[in-house]
């Protein structure tokens, strides 16, 4: 097999990366720059190397989680971005967050959290149910939303809760806050 | 095979569009919402149906059809969006275009149109040396643009050019042109 890296922001040479962004994936000479394919190419590379197949090799399957990735990139992150910019990032740069901006999103983002909770109610995750990358790809946005006080909204909805509490146990993404902890994620 | 339909602005039941954005694309028990997991999912459907796969099967060919599409989704569509909202949209209206708003958006799209150009003097297409769904996801927004002023951002670089005059050109478009013509699409 072909070495296959991941790099961060400290090291994207210009030309692997051309819209200036993190992060870089080289696999042999394959080269992705855009993270949710990243994603999907690892997903189906490692897909047969671990216990759990993030992905479906039915094409049917596989078009629910194309789905709801791009759910998760339209309707999910943009809210989830603004509050994590407002509640996370200005108050560690000594900042205070901007009352509108965080009840505008929060308003955005619970219309989004009312479709996840119909979905959630009928099936255990959000393509299927099987855990697939289009609930991974929530991870890091939850992780950090759950340390604001916009938790509320992901809380106050029983099958966003249950499955925010499911996702986020998981040993792998324990790993993951553990490296960024020890500053090597 | 089961029945596939693509619903348009016309009929798109609340239930199966819950962001209530159109279209939406129902094959059996699976429905999708997102247009570009439509398109994939269309694609790999139909892919032995054809003369023409617009998709890869082999992992890390589709990896790299994958980083395009999302490249046009994150990079491409937002400025090519509000130029077309200025200078075709609001003109049908009766408005005027707003300067600073097309000054800002055509600065946008060159730099992204840039990247385009060296890409596109490696590959004959975005993602590889074929066409594929990457190409296919700028038909709408490109045809808009070269009826506007904006088309010297696309006619300026060689490269870009010549891959619109091709895809363009390419027949099923030509159909989908005409029947939009007829108000068929």
């Amino acid at each position: 097999m072909a070495a296959r890296k991941v790099h961060g922001s400290l090291y994207s040479p210009a030309t692997m990366k051309p819209f200036g962004q993190v992060p870089v994936y080289e696999d042999g000479d394959v080269k992705l720059f855009e993270s949710r394919a990243i994603i999907r190419s690892m997903a189906h590379a490692y897909a047969k190397k671990g216990n759990h197949e993030l992905i479906y090799w039915e094409p049917k399957k596989q078009a629910l989680v194309s789905n709801w990735v791009d759910v998760e990139d339209h309707h999910f992150e943009p809210p989830a971005l603004k509050l994590i910019s407002e509640l996370v990032f200005k108050p560690m740069k000594g900042l205070a967050a901007e009352e509108v901006v965080v009840a505008e999103a929060e308003a955005e983002l619970a219309k989004v959290l009312d479709v996840y909770e119909a979905r959630l109610s009928k099936s255990k995750y959000l393509a299927s149910d099987k855990f697939t990358i289009a609930d991974l790809l929530h991870l890091p946005n939850l992780n950090y939303l759950m340390g604001t006080p916009a938790k509320k909204l992901l809380e106050s909805r029983p099958c966003v809760r249950a499955w925010c509490d499911d996702i986020l146990a998981r040993p792998a993404w324990a790993k993951v806050v553990e490296m960024k902890k020890k500053g090597q994620a």
